[in-house]
């Protein structure tokens, strides 16, 4: 099987208001409306139209381009209210032609993505002092009433007809699988027994009953809805912390050069190997000459290292995703001068109370979060000149592994910064630190309490590293681990490394991409969804669907 | 498809130690000493051997009848030594032959046990006072070292050639599924990274290195090995507060009447419905005449109500799944005597320092989680003449719904006990009102405070019971629910159900049923796996596997 010659499209994020074709981005002092309005034509693909604001990656692609910029470039917007252009429609969910012509692969990445970004909504509302309202102004079904679950309060139109629904399993066989049976039970605390009856009827819950069952917030008549709307997110506004005005900080495009065999940013590279399914990530860390005062970072905007950093990062690790299913092993290096880090790292810390500091560490961690998701195998390389110090250790903390070089011709360091000692904090609550401490919890202060630099021993002691290879074992240890990997099977790696990397406490978001997706997953390969008379593929057609009913 | 025609083996649960043909049970004071010593030629099926302690299904049964036993039988046992009697073998772990020709509903239910029983395992360590010391005397493979996981100390012997070892990832395309993942890092709190090699190595890890890594407690030389292991089970069994002497308490055999359409039980009747694809399950409630005094219960020993009723339920529901596959809804029902019911529940907390009594609590929370964990819907019926009263009310609690008739002609009501505030917790360490009313804890409280029974429109109004029909509604509601769920595809209700059951906090314990079990699920349907070139079908055979590379 040449399974290296499988095409696919090729998906940019590179995206910007001013040519979304899906939403419209308004600003009304400090609050912003992000407006659903999807172009049935404009799909990723031509083989499906997308009708009543169903939607696919592109869409949210858009999605979450708008809350990012928000963010960064709207200090001012203290609350978002997330609605519909399309009369009496807000949103009904993922397009399921687009679900049905997928690949596995592609179905679970477009799942995985439109997580993150649902995870970001409900990022923004915990740390940026944005808050969420969704204001459903039609029917709200599926992934629709998903991304209403992730905003902070729901409100929705009462004209006898809008209603919320999950309809995945009872017409289509599947799961709301991007955070609905989770976030209907654990952060609406729906009952399980009403939530269980939600689940299965196709038609949804509307008026009344939806608010007594905690699955909207109110119901407003027609004639009030917009009046009540706009009063609550002004009320919303009046709660953050954000500045009062801007100036915000301009995205702009990362524009990086793309060729067959790799990607090129300013501060990230990505090496692709496809006959071995290997790639190379490599992250060059800040230069001379960085700032040093908060007004020195604003005026840099997006050029200040961190950002443009992890912004590439953040780039490369979905194109990998997306667009080189078949990379298995990604071989992780930095470069570039440990000192220069760490300064960076206390010139943040120092100033977290300024808003752009603040959204550029939770950005930092958001793309840290990524890399942990990602279903790919991370292999950190330490060896000398790299840059495997505060910030960027935590690629080192998030592979799967790391080997540093121990060659006493050449010095190896790596160094810890108190940016790994709270902010950075993986998708259980805890710190990479904690989550790899788990068992002597005491040495995650021992470790950043240390002045000054780890050599490959003294790594290798505190358990910071995996293993330190000498100069003759180093070029035989490193290849066999990598070819041996490239070896086993994709899918048990997949399942094996989302049970290693998250040890520790359960949150909601480990919830959603532990239980719920891998729940998902098994359904998204089963006849009974996508067999030739699953309930997917019969989705649309004369033909009911025929299922094997045996129960496991 | 003419699902309804699967024929499956028939399997029993009814075992007991003088015919166990895999297990060596022996006693030594407060010592017991469970040993595999598995009958190649005796498995569950004649299409596989059953080498190097390698285990099926009817393996697990008799070792999860041992620790019934030893809980029950053997109150003056303190500390169990699980070891094999197989020179140089501890055990190779899961049969691979068995699992290639199981279906996948096999494959997820076999699963499922083995999980159940080694938890049940550390749910008498950590309630029974009954410690665990797994004594790897050989190789120690897999699900062999899972079964020592779930013990509460490990010591492997130091040969030079024992080591534990998780090969299931490298040589099988499949994970540790049977909790082996997630106690490595969240029970033994290996570190992640060294779990990632530990999991990817078929060879697996030994002597000192073993114990670095924390995978096992100790190692010891062939010469000390056995004394070690007697006097750390010595030192264990000195910790328990189980009564120094007997007598126990014998479980004789349930012997159920079993024909085509059910299985009657003295307390449990299952009555299966394949056309409709239902089944109904009856409990009947304790009848006059209980036992008013500890040494009364005693005397009845396993005909007391408590544990003769939740063995009968334990068996049914065990049946169930492995035996009637295609049934996919349950509904619950029960009769009797509130009063009654009532009154044995007071008696039991009365008596919670008895140890049997104490065993007897313990079950009946493991029964119940049973019911929690079946993949089948669960909807309780509660009609005049019911006995949903508190331990059995527990069964509404853990039905995915109820309906209460309500009829002013004939009167019906349900009512809690204490037993429904705190004995009897889910996986989610949660107890069921808990679960149910998230978001309104104090609401908890107040239908505990309650003195006397609920009738419909109070048990509504608690939140209690999911609907309350009158008596016009009342067959056509119950029969269009039972009706419309039968309808769905059961892949996807059992992944509903599956997150809508457990909300709340995450244990160890939902981390393996959610998230571990769930991509084993999922490998175990990919090609990668169990394809016509999967690792699975290729193991034992002289062809190599070959993968569908695309990392998803």
């Amino acid at each position: 099987m040449d399974a290296t010659k499988a095409a696919l499209p090729q998906v940019s994020f590179d995206t910007a208001p001013d040519r979304y074709r899906h939403w419209k981005l308004t600003f009304d002092g400090p609050v912003a409306t992000l407006s659903m309005d999807v172009q049935e034509d404009a799909g990723l693909s031509p083989d499906y139209k997308l009708k009543l604001n169903s939607y696919d990656l592109g869409v949210d692609i858009e999605l979450a381009d708008a809350i990012q910029r928000i963010r960064f470039e709207h200090p001012e917007v203290h609350a978002v209210v997330v609605t519909s252009l399309k009369e009496r429609v807000f949103c009904a969910g993922a397009n399921i032609f687009m679900l049905r012509g997928s690949s596995h692969a592609w179905k679970v990445n477009f799942c995985k993505f439109t997580n993150e970004t649902r995870l970001a909504i409900e990022d923004a509302s915990a740390h940026s002092g944005i808050k969420f309202l969704a204001a459903l102004n039609g029917i709200c079904a599926g992934g629709g009433y998903e991304l209403a679950l992730a905003c902070d309060e729901i409100f929705l139109v009462d004209d006898g007809n809008s209603a919320v629904s999950l309809p995945e399993t009872p017409l289509l066989g599947v799961l709301p699988g991007t955070g609905g049976l989770t976030r209907v039970v654990d952060k609406r605390k729906v009952r399980r027994d009403l939530a269980d009856v939600f689940g299965t009827v196709a038609e949804g819950v509307k008026g009344k009953r939806a608010v007594e069952w905690r699955l909207v917030d109110a119901v407003y008549p027609t004639s009030q809805f917009k009046q009540r709307v706009a009063v609550r997110a002004q009320e919303l506004a009046a709660m953050s912390d954000r500045p009062a005005s801007g100036p915000g900080i301009t995205l702009t495009p990362l524009a990086p050069t793309v060729t067959d065999t790799g990607i090129t940013y300013s501060a990230v590279t990505l090496e692709i190997d496809r006959d071995k399914r290997v790639a190379t990530l490599t992250v060059t860390g800040p230069g001379p000459g960085q700032p040093d005062t908060v007004e020195a970072i604003h005026a840099l905007g997006d050029r200040f290292w961190p950002l443009r950093a992890f912004r590439e990062l953040d780039d490369a690790l979905l194109r990998l995703r997306l667009n080189d299913p078949l990379i298995g092993t990604v071989v992780v290096r930095t470069r570039g001068d440990q000192g220069a880090m760490i300064a960076i790292d206390e010139l943040l810390l120092a100033n977290q109370d300024d808003w752009f500091v603040r959204e550029i560490v939770h950005f930092v961690k958001r793309t840290l979060k990524r890399m942990d998701l990602t279903s790919r195998s991370f292999f950190a390389l330490i060896e000398p000149g790299s840059c495997f110090a505060g910030t960027l250790f935590e690629l080192a903390l998030a592979a799967d592994r790391s080997y540093m070089l121990d060659d006493p011709d050449a010095a190896n360091t790596i160094a810890l910064s108190k940016m790994n000692g709270g902010l950075l904090k993986m998708s259980n609550g805890l710190t990479r630190l904690e989550t790899r401490f788990l068992a002597e919890p005491e040495q995650v202060d021992r470790v950043l309490e240390r002045d000054g630099p780890f050599d490959p021993q003294a790594a290798l002691d505190a358990g910071l590293v995996s293993f330190a290879p000498d100069e003759l074992d180093w070029d035989d240890e490193v290849r066999l681990a990598i070819e041996s990997r490239a070896a086993l099977s994709p899918d048990a790696l997949t399942g094996m490394e989302a049970n290693l990397r998250f040890a520790g406490p359960e949150t909601m978001e480990t919830k959603i991409f532990g239980r719920l997706t891998a729940w998902q997953n098994w359904i998204f390969i089963r006849p009974n969804a996508v067999g030739a008379k699953g309930a997917l593929t019969a989705y649309g057609s004369q033909s009911r669907p025929e299922f094997d009913f045996n129960r496991t």
